[in-house]
């Protein structure tokens, strides 16, 4: 089984970061195959920046994402130039706050989660992008949350650690809070 | 221009590590079109690890790697792995105490360095992989050492910064020793 996840926002919501928690997780923690590729440049200097990450069973002889099957997006701009690309039958993830999905796309399942503004009540508007990590593995079954919370010390200075645990766990019950597929 | 370089070593050398900083000192701070890749999984785990740069002046249409201009190879196994795919009058840049390139390719320019014996003797041998990045940008001229310099912050913890900002220093001065080229 082959998913092609693409974790999309603006510069600064952390989503470089993001897929690298992803992909380390996935690959150093649950010994799959997993490639994760970033870009900087006009993309992400134009206001929407992406990280790729596929994750697989075998190996992966075609390390490029060209539908995803999933798609996290933490901006209004991001989601319009990500989402017509996701796969029929997709699950498009969007902070409910930041992005409206409203005459987007009918043949994909899109659901839409607090994640900025569940960091803002921690005081950290910053870690969104680790409370969607939380979510997308609660909702996708992609990851485990425990091999998330193994990978981000590696990624995050220590002063940081606690509040990115508790982001991450934040992130994790949001789907339970309510039903996760409300369109 | 378009180049391609692979960073390549064993597991554990901090390959991703530099290849992160790399993207990062290009597409942040020099504002270059980048595209950075790692993989996880059977070939990390095979002993060989590696990351992918592409390093740009204009928007990066072919994501991929596929006959790199650099190679930087820290062990053995990865030099002979990666080697065959450099493009011909590539550069290749290996650890002169792990790496053995003769009977390698003529049609290349092959330099060694002592990266790893350098970072031992600041009792840091995890620093070689930084070492080897400052000697890198001398040699090849495709990212500015202070842009290096500005990236590794946030990459590493506070407490190893100090050190690492030394060891991308060392590198830089490694081939002012003497001829780079000696092949």
């Amino acid at each position: 089984m082959r998913r092609e996840i693409i974790l999309s926002g603006a510069g600064g919501q952390g989503l470089i970061l993001a897929g690298a928690v992803l992909a380390e997780a996935a690959g150093v923690f649950e010994g799959k195959e997993v490639v994760q590729t970033q870009s900087y440049g006009i993309q992400a200097r134009g206001g929407a920046s992406q990280s790729t990450v596929i994750i697989s069973d075998r190996p992966i002889k075609f390390p490029e994402v060209l539908t995803p099957d999933i798609l996290l997006c933490l901006s209004q701009e991001a989601c319009e130039r990500y989402a017509p690309r996701l796969r029929e039958g997709g699950l498009l993830i969007v902070d409910q706050d930041l992005v409206n999905t409203h005459s987007m796309r009918t043949d994909i399942k899109a659901t839409a989660f607090p994640f900025t503004a569940e960091a803002e009540k921690i005081g950290r508007r910053i870690a969104a992008n680790v409370i969607a990590l939380g979510t997308l593995a609660m909702v996708t079954g992609i990851v485990k949350l425990e091999s998330l919370a193994k990978a981000i010390p590696a990624r995050l200075p220590e002063r940081n650690l606690a509040i990115a645990l508790e982001a991450l766990n934040i992130g994790a019950r949001l789907p339970e809070a309510r039903g996760a597929f409300s369109q």
